[in-house]
């Protein structure tokens, strides 16, 4: 049951109560209109003590075509009188006018924090570079989607996979599902962190390998995830010279991949994936937006138990 | 009739008419879902001229789960573009799309300039240290809830009685009902306005007596109206720590309290209310909270004249 | 057929689509409680990358209208985190959340360029001194409601005719009309560009006059459209002094007008409508504002196709 439940990590769910996540957003994708009125009268409050225009305009288009509503801010600044008080004190006030709230914080463990005072479901929408859950949730329905399934499957990891907080919580998740294999595509200063590989790969003996160009695996992937290499990351100018283009997917590379190769991206893209590219039928970066949205509707439903 | 009049003191309305509001409010909250398409179709357009995050969540919350919509910006900066015109046109202009208007001013006597010229009801909703009536309401409804009436209580007002405009209007109110006892509870530089007591509490010959301790009076009390006392308003620091900890309410003073005490606080609070007592039955600044919705929903019913 | 079309230049529309919008927002007018469901389900995204409140309030409020919803960013603050990409990228992402966008963007061009990506119906709602083609749908239809069509008028345009560009799209899309006849009121300093009056005045062989002063003139003319004149836009200020006050409509030069003038303005207006006018039945520009609103519900509807 998630009915009350709170989301604060990517792990909360079980894998059973992640399905009748992904298979209720599967219904809403194929009868939107069957569920326009499920949330009628009922109000999600978006806190955003920092800016993420995408991440509220998901969650805010989510609720409003559920036919439910919203009340927030957007930014500290409006939100400033509330900087007065707890966080507890403002998450029981925003949760006597609210049924659902959800929560981005600079600070890590805010939204964990808010939860234990919090009189309705409290979602995590990101807390600093801790936990965005409803980003795992959406990159594991588009996999779902765009593949059929979570198992079975040949997942390549290219960028920044040493800061990069989405694909730990991926690799996480993913390792949760039978025969994955990881391929982990950056460059050396940019590897997945130790404690990853230990506690999660290692841990449950995954297949995974380390490689530093693109090029040089892309014809084995069934998923490719992307993810931008900051400049200012690098060790050095003569390495970031030598590898930038290997983390920059065009036709070229594209050319070496399988035809089903699924492409997924969080968003938003600097110059990581061509714009050349955008037209493919392999691209599922746009779509992934719109799966976002809909696992955020099924997550809405559940956590105030209308479905 | 309430139909079509602007909210700006909270003394505009008549006992009478408080009542009718009160009343609605009440059956809101018995029935809630009677009362989720009342409004369909109207927008309340909120101006905060300044930030409220509180108040605006409390009008937006009260307006949607009465089915109506609402527009509205939440800090001077997004109404730049509206501050090179008078405020007589914006109320004009934002009185053309909406059904009704809240405004939240930092200079006294803008709501009440501002109704001048609008040609749809308009709720102060706060102008600077003057006046905030919906606020009154609440605390108004919030004691009728809790106790069962508005009249025969004994009730004590603790904190900064001087600067306080929420004890001021709440004094004004309630000296219109019944045997109402006051008892004013504040350090010798923080006491209750001159003004006020000459014109309210003497002229109408009420009982009240005024103490510089709760710990003294709290086993007599009824209601307990807690605010804040800053700091900086004490004349010298040793006053400020002689009598700091007589303001701030913990569970040894709530000890000497009657078992049907009601404990009241405008919010948000800092430390003069200690997290311990949030479990307490006797605490109700958290449904205060709720009552300051239902409250505005019953209020703006009435001035739209659907109810 | 208007549905899925995209709004970024006044002249987009034919006169007879121009028509279909126009006769459906006289519907509205005269029903409105008809329209409250035609947007049932539908979103509409609203991105300012500067802030306008009154073009803000007048889409909310038309989609809200019409049983709409409204995501969207009022200034670029909130909006910064989608800074760091493409408007291409923004505008995809924002189309997988919404059903129809309108953009305001200090650039002229941007909301052209977001245009070609966008997968819905995509509405300028101003670009930098550009183009405000929903400021021009205003004057029309306030035109065609207030004098029962939109031929055979004499239009004064007063003020700073140089730089308004609401006032270079109202001639422009007047001239499509039969039978105008235009009289340009300004200062020389302000008159209107050479290239309106070659391009679309003297290549249509329409008939127009340019003088100095207002109540010269006032006399004669069915439509007064009155903008700003700007201290700062004269080259002198024995200029300025001179002539200022040929450009502030009063009581005094109301007298010499026809009783059924119709005085537009687009608002906001500083003091060149004294207020002493508001109350006269020739101001027209208060119910201008109204038909804003109406007119982009009647747009809203006719790109979405619903109506």
């Amino acid at each position: 049951m998630l009915k009350g439940r709170h989301l604060i990590d990517p792990q909360d769910f079980t894998i059973e109560e992640l399905e009748s996540i992904f298979s209720l957003a599967e219904k809403i994708i194929n009868n939107q209109e069957d569920f326009t009125h499920l949330c009628d009268g009922k109000i999600l409050g978006t806190l955003f003590y920092e800016p993420s225009t995408r991440t509220r305009f998901s969650f805010e288009a989510a609720m409003l075509r559920l036919g439910g509503k919203v009340i927030g801010f957007s930014e500290p600044g409006s939100s400033s009188v509330m900087k007065g008080e707890s966080i507890a004190d403002t998450i029981k006030t925003v949760g006597a006018y609210t049924d659902i709230i959800a929560i981005r914080h600079p600070k890590e463990g805010a939204p964990k924090y808010g939860s234990l005072y919090s009189p309705v479901p409290l979602i995590n929408a990101g807390d600093g570079g801790h936990q965005h859950p409803t980003q795992t949730l959406t990159d594991l329905l588009t996999i779902k989607q765009v593949k059929g399934t979570l198992s079975n499957l040949t997942i390549g990891l290219c960028g920044d996979l040493k800061f990069g907080r989405t694909v730990h919580s991926l690799i996480k998740a993913m390792s949760r599902y039978e025969n994955i294999k990881f391929i982990l595509i950056s460059p050396k200063e940019l590897q997945t962190p130790k404690y990853i590989k230990a506690e999660i790969l290692d841990k449950k003996s995954l297949d995974y390998v380390e490689v530093e160009r693109l090029e040089e695996v892309i014809d084995q992937l069934d998923i490719l995830y992307m993810t931008r290499v900051q400049k200012e990351r690098f060790f050095n100018e003569a390495d970031y010279i030598r590898l930038k283009d290997s983390y920059i997917l065009d036709k070229a590379k594209l050319k070496l991949a399988k035809p089903d190769l699924s492409i997924l991206h969080p968003l938003p893209r600097v110059n990581e994936i061509s714009m050349e590219i955008d037209e493919d039928p392999r691209a599922c970066y746009f779509n992934q937006v719109k799966y976002g949205m809909f696992v955020r509707m099924a997550l809405i439903a559940k956590l105030l138990g209308v479905k």
